[in-house]
């Protein structure tokens, strides 16, 4: 009956653990997790802050009890402190003080934490101040604490990522007026710039003032509110807000592993092979502390929920005496912003060049479905290929809500992982019914558009 | 520069036509349409009738000046009636009378006829009895002169397949009281019967009368309606309506080519090689007269629009000196039924049994998106794959309008393109976001159930 520790109680340590189970019943499976919410949908959060989701709870993927009668045993609120690792013992500290526990195999999935961007001040305030991240359950009850004490009628959103984005739409659902600070060109710097234009747009029509080309240097309390300094085009800037949401990105959270001698790899994560190992006996690393292997990148760094789950369940299945392999990312993203939905999968121009590839990306837009039919609306595309041997690279594509832009990035992805070219996609038989779609669906109009911008 | 005739004014013919215009200019192109209505969407018709499209111009794809534009010179009301092969010349009979016009090359895509199944009574009935058929815009505005000057209250449907169900559904809206009449034990029965039946019942809750396990051998004018006879569960069957609608599937429309001395092949359609080449020098053959060549089955008969119009374009492409091979159906379709979309791509249970493979095929439940996120609906599945080397052999899914259905179908449909496994589907890179899916995609839930049922 071997143990099975995982370390981490979001979704690669959850899945690892009810992998591990899933294929061995035998195998005695502990859960360290750091708070007392293993499970939760961290993805859910804005959705919970809008008051689309209620309560809080329903945010579980799974609950305590659902995860115990999987038999998986849970150490809430306990943090790992140091791995043993020619011992096989973890040091743990939880509400009975600190311990050791024996493993015969481990896997570390501590995730990520915020990135403070070098912000000045973000060390000295905190959510009793008006500055909030979101990362935890512990920071959305902060933050729902606040809202629902505090009432503020302004909130700045430093970062106009993912979950900027949603965190900008919920606040403007509780009738918060937004001002979103953004370092780039552009809001959603995932997309290309024409792409996060549409994004941008559909901010400022629901009311969110976008401040694009603006680097946020430091934040300080400012009477009853905070004040966030910088520079904005170049040219000195401050604003004030009742409210500060920080959400410039993730690095990983290696501590654990690194103190116990493991290689660090792509962007300050941990180095595994494609099954997972860490290089150290009997350890395995999956989530967002770990590198991910790109089937276009080689390896690189791309925190992900849908990578965690996947690396979690290759760790636990191998962890249990099997031999499995993370097949690898295409980097597939979607995020709802408003009444849009816009979404990326694969490389876009300036990477693939890094990746050694020669893209050409062109543009097209497609209705949803054929126009006659009530409700159609236009698709945006860009599609890039290599010119050397018509590779599909990746596919970015904005569309209002219910137009299928989710799915239909998952034809693109199905097709990167297969190392499809663009001309076969345009070669797929995909669905057709006029309500839904077209004789050549709008994604094969935009890969047929894509050959003759290859000549 | 050449002169190319395509045969046929809708899917196939048109693309024929537009592609070879597109890859040479110079080319001389005509299009023999048999009425005055090319390149109409037949697809589209269900929506005419139901009102969601009006008027019934917007059901072309494109309007006859668009197709002058693009260089296609149409003759209209024209029929072709024989092709001298070797002289390279086509017999035409049109507004002006009988004519010969000279070809360099030949794409004849006269696409399918009704089937009358054998039912007695089709040859002496039409329109102005209450009898229809959906095939050509004169079918539509036979039965929209109908609806319109005798406001039937009743129909019978013979036939519950995609277009059957769609007029019910069409039926329904206008306030028709329908009886759908279907020969097998379950309507749509290009699925499974666990899904049908899910289809029939969104039917019985709309108020459509569905008939099962019942054979209709006649049909004869009763008063001021029609009677249609037959055997229903084994015991004598009439049943009266002011209108009677056949659509009990189509047969291959080859007596011009079957004449010329074309090989027919599977399903009694035209024989061509992946070129879309008949055999017979200069002509082609694509659409839903011509055979599809499957890249599960083989050589097969499956008439689709998305078919005729991919193998339309492979036919234009090749008839200005192109090289270009149709990459074969996976049988990819889908349907919506009032507030359910049902999809299929690749084999069934039995038709992969006949085709040498051996198919496991297993059931699951998933849903469209994480269940806090309001609106969230099971979609049901089943997986087909072969037990032997776990290829990914076929998916069937049903769920409510809105649950993108029809996209993620295409998923299943590109990874049988590629030839995926279904455990490599568990691999796939798909996008997530909680309103729109969930970190496993229901597509991969379904794939995961599979695994199991193949042990």
């Amino acid at each position: 009956m071997p143990h099975l520790i995982a370390v981490g109680g979001s979704d690669a340590g959850i899945s690892a653990a009810l992998r591990a189970r899933e294929l061995d019943p035998s195998a005695e499976v502990t859960v360290v997790v750091a708070d007392r919410y293993p499970n939760y949908s961290i993805c859910g959060i804005p959705y919970y802050v809008s008051g689309d989701v209620t309560p809080w709870q329903s945010l579980a993927h799974r609950t305590i009890a659902d995860l115990e009668a999987a038999g998986v045993r849970l150490l809430l609120d306990t943090r790992a402190e140091a791995i043993d690792v020619t011992g096989r013992r973890l040091s743990v500290r939880g509400p009975g003080g600190a311990t050791e526990v024996a493993y015969d195999e481990l896997v570390v999935a501590t995730g990520a934490l915020p990135s403070g961007a070098g912000i000045a001040g973000l060390d000295r305030l905190g959510p009793d101040d008006g500055l909030h991240v979101m990362h935890s359950m512990g920071d959305t009850f902060a933050l729902d604490r606040h809202l629902a004490e505090r009432a503020p009628q302004t909130a700045i959103i430093v970062g106009a990522g993912y979950v900027g984005l949603e965190m900008a739409e919920a606040f403007t659902v509780r009738g918060i007026r937004v001002t979103q600070l953004q370092r780039g060109h552009e809001v959603l710097s995932t997309l290309d710039p024409q792409l996060g234009a549409q994004v941008h747009a559909e901010l400022s029509a629901h009311g969110v003032e976008v401040l694009v080309d603006t680097t946020v240097t430091g934040v300080e309390r400012c009477g009853a509110g905070l004040q966030v300094s910088g520079v904005h085009q170049g040219a000195p800037f401050t604003r004030s807000a009742d409210l500060v949401l920080v959400v410039v990105g993730v690095r990983p959270n290696t501590a654990l592993l690194a103190h116990a001698g493991a290689t660090l790899g792509a962007g300050g994560a941990v180095a595994v092979d494609e099954r997972m190992r860490t290089g150290l006996p009997h350890i395995f690393s999956a989530g967002d502390g770990t590198v991910t292997h790109h089937r276009l990148l080689g390896v690189s760094y791309l925190p992900l929920g849908t990578t965690a789950h996947k690396q979690g369940r290759v760790a636990g299945e191998n962890a249990v005496g099997g031999d499995a392999r993370f097949a690898g990312s295409v980097g597939t993203q979607v995020v709802k912003v408003f009444d849009l939905v816009a979404a990326r999968t694969g490389l876009r121009d300036r990477e693939a060049v890094r990746a050694g590839f020669a893209p050409v990306t062109s543009a097209a837009a497609a209705d949803d479905h054929k126009r006659y039919f009530p409700g159609a609306h236009p698709i945006a595309f860009r599609i890039t290929g290599d010119e050397r041997d018509g590779r599909l690279l990746g596919a970015q594509l904005v569309g209002r809500l219910g137009t299928e832009v989710a799915k239909r990035v998952d034809t693109y992805a199905t097709a990167l992982y297969a190392g499809l070219t663009v001309d076969q996609v345009s070669e797929l038989d995909l669905s057709y019914t006029p309500p839904l779609g077209s004789p050549w669906d709008a994604v094969q109009v935009a890969t047929q558009a894509w050959a003759p911008a290859r000549r």
